[in-house]
């Protein structure tokens, strides 16, 4: 018998208590957002670590950081041709509000239909222990035919802000060939799909500054420049009439699909008709010349996200505003630098507001790009591995969102994030009645026996 | 000895008891907005009632109103071939905060180096008083060449919501030749001036809806029409390179300055320097081919005065927003008509904003500009009265701002206001320490006499 059967076999007989163990993990409330939930993260991160350690991992440890600490542990027995994958997870969840939305309690794990309710149950403790018990389950006849190494943080719901230093701490610990990043899902329970590309953001502040005070409008309308109307002027100016961004430079970088990716893209479900009944809107706009699924995922964007000028209370005030406020983001495609980008608005805001104005540009956020090559071994690792699981071809999506540590392990490690989990697009993150399909579970643990044995062939 | 000189000799040797008469005036706290003064609301319009009562005027009367009353009298033994003219003033006043920053109780008047310090100096009981004594000292030895109607309300620091209501209801009685609006001044205590024009306004709040609610930036940012970036589109399409205003027929009715006119405006001590210092900016802009001066009380304008959409707190947050809101006003002048300003903005949205965006507009407050004819008796009259008693030439000015009740009148009895009033630039007007130049409290008794007797002549 193979390695990869006698795992399967293994995972199939432990079935129940693979769910088991789930359940014991998504009863920890391990809320990163509520301080007096501090010794549950710490519960979490312990129970995540005696895991790894029944395994005889290397250095299995709960490190502490200046937020909640970080579960690592790795496993070398591969050896030096076989490959290193670093995997990523978080073992924090969402808070509970609105409870009362709930018709279960969120730490008190409940199976109905087909489907296991519990806050965290898709985001992500359940991915978490399907790779987990993927592990042991080849452990069980065999050595792992790769090296991995786990990350798992517990602060991916407040920002993962101890996250950086600590990669930057331990660079050489967390060398790797890729990154799995378990945090992600598919197109439907039996739509197997592939996300291979991620937006960047770069996110912006620009304050614009008239005169030194508020003035009345009456009395100084005319002569003075209104940095409120130059804010509007700049903001249309950023884009031109076919939706193009025109920041200089803006495209330099941007790969653009190819004929293979648009006729994929085109496969999926995600109609014109599907992105208005999402988005409640009544008509779609965006740039020229590609899809709404392309606009959404593969092409770059230039949103306001806040706007703040003068009165905007009831009623009227005649007011000539002293400062005028826009937050700005762009949605990034591979290869686009949020850096360049800042370079390029600089530029941008440099040529386009008059004398008269004063103004600061500050960034927000800003995270890389992600994608990974459809013909890399690991790519094509994963394909097979969903498809041996489904029985059915993968299809191939890119997601229009961003997924910072994504980014931030391209900037200090180097290397791609491949996203491989199991959540559905339905499961309820971060509102009421979250929950994980019970199938996708012990499907999710099969898909990655498969993956790593396909590292073996 | 002429009627005039009489009057002028009277009110000479009465300058002392007309002052004491304006500070017992201005000892009384009628600020309109505290609900805890309306008793000296009451007390300073009976005092307004009995000092016209004194003049055996018809009719007078503390006439109700929903909010404060309005003070009410009539004088017509000048005759049918002599002119009516409607008084216009109002007696309540601002609040006194910060009254920390106040060197004397506004409400025990003190004079300090020629000025008379006291809430409501110069806004306006120091102007309706001069009126009343300049009555009070040409009635001493003859009777009055033109027809007088006292108008004075109590709620022109909150609005006047009350005095469109009362002058509907009595428009007979105040009919007229013209109004002569007191709650004015001039440009500096040696330097008589006239403001002949005054600009409307039109304001209005419009609000554009995108998507029904707020969506993610990241999965919906592209194929969703943004209606932040919309409203800054609109916004910048609202003026073009030159600061002309674009919307259709915006200019139809203005009446563009005459060459004396220009020459006039230019003789004002108003130079491009001083704009910038009282505006505390270093660089002026607006429509080309104006001056400073005619930019700013001139010409058109079209400012926003509030803008919001999104996410205007600390940080990033990758919203893309359901909804985006401007205020934007456009001062207005002669001959331009707000409603059709509103409609030209509404063909203006209909044509800019794009399908997928549904959209509301709506009047937050509307004002005819007013300007009267400098050849006009009324205004010749008002010339020679200040060169009298100035002994120089008046300076021709006209006011960026907007007098609400101007418009009113214009629109419900169908007069022009002739702004006579003698408050200085720098009376500290709703501000602490607000004084009236005593000096010039004389001057304007003796301004309005002249007034009054040039139409004897």
């Amino acid at each position: 018998m193979s390695s990869r059967q006698a795992a399967l076999e293994f995972a199939h007989k432990s079935m129940e208590d693979f769910l088991e163990d789930l359940i014991l993990f998504l009863k920890i409330p391990s809320i990163s957002m509520l301080a007096e939930h501090d010794p549950d993260i710490r519960m979490a991160a312990e129970w995540l670590a005696s895991q790894i350690e029944k395994f005889r991992f290397n250095d299995v440890a709960v490190i502490s950081t200046d937020g909640h600490p970080i579960v690592y542990g790795s496993y070398d027995k591969a050896g030096k041709n076989a490959p290193t994958i670093l995997v990523y997870g978080h073992y924090d969840v969402q808070p509970v509000d609105p409870i009362d939305e709930w018709d279960s309690d969120p730490f008190m794990p409940q199976i109905r239909n087909g489907n296991l309710y519990a806050r965290g149950a898709s985001d992500m403790k359940g991915q978490i222990v399907a790779h987990l018990k993927a592990v042991e389950s080849y452990l069980d006849s065999s050595d792992l035919p790769v090296n991995i190494k786990y990350l798992i943080e517990g602060e991916e719901e407040i920002g993962s802000p101890s996250l950086e230093n600590f990669m930057k701490q331990h660079e050489d610990l967390l060398q790797c060939d890729f990154c799995l990043n378990a945090d992600s899902g598919i197109l439907g329970v039996d739509t197997p799909s592939l996300t291979y590309a991620l937006r960047g953001i770069a996110y912006f502040e620009i304050n614009l500054f008239g005169p030194r005070s508020d003035l009345h409008s009456g009395t100084f309308g005319g002569p003075v420049i209104n940095p409120a109307n130059v804010i509007a002027q700049v903001i249309a100016a950023m884009k031109d009439e076919s939706g193009r961004v025109m920041l200089p430079g803006f495209y330099d970088d941007v790969v653009e699909l190819s004929t293979v990716e648009r006729e994929n893209l085109a496969q999926l479900p995600q109609t014109e008709e599907w992105w208005k009944e999402q988005s409640r809107t009544n008509a779609l706009g965006g740039e020229t010349g590609y899809s709404a699924t392309e606009r959404a995922t593969s092409r770059p964007t230039l949103d306001v996200n806040g706007l703040f000028s003068g009165y905007i209370g009831k009623g009227s005030k005649t007011v000539l505003p002293a400062r005028a406020m826009a937050k700005i983001s762009m949605r990034l495609v591979p290869n686009q630098d949020p850096e360049k980008i800042h370079q390029s608005l600089e530029i941008f805001l440099n040529e386009h507001i008059p004398a008269g104005i004063t103004w600061e540009l500050s960034d927000l956020s800003m995270a890389l790009p992600g994608s990974i090559d459809l013909d890399s071994t690991m790519a094509k690792s994963a394909v097979r591995a969903l498809e041996s699981v489904w029985g059915k071809s993968v299809l191939y999506k890119r997601e229009g969102g961003t997924v910072p540590v994504v980014g931030l392990i391209k900037e200090i490690l180097g290397v791609d994030s491949l996203m491989l989990g199991f959540g559905l697009p339905d499961d309820n993150l971060h509102a009421p009645n979250e929950k994980f399909h019970v199938k996708n579970f012990h499907r999710g643990i099969q898909s990655y026996i498969h993956f790593m044995n396909n590292f073996a062939n």
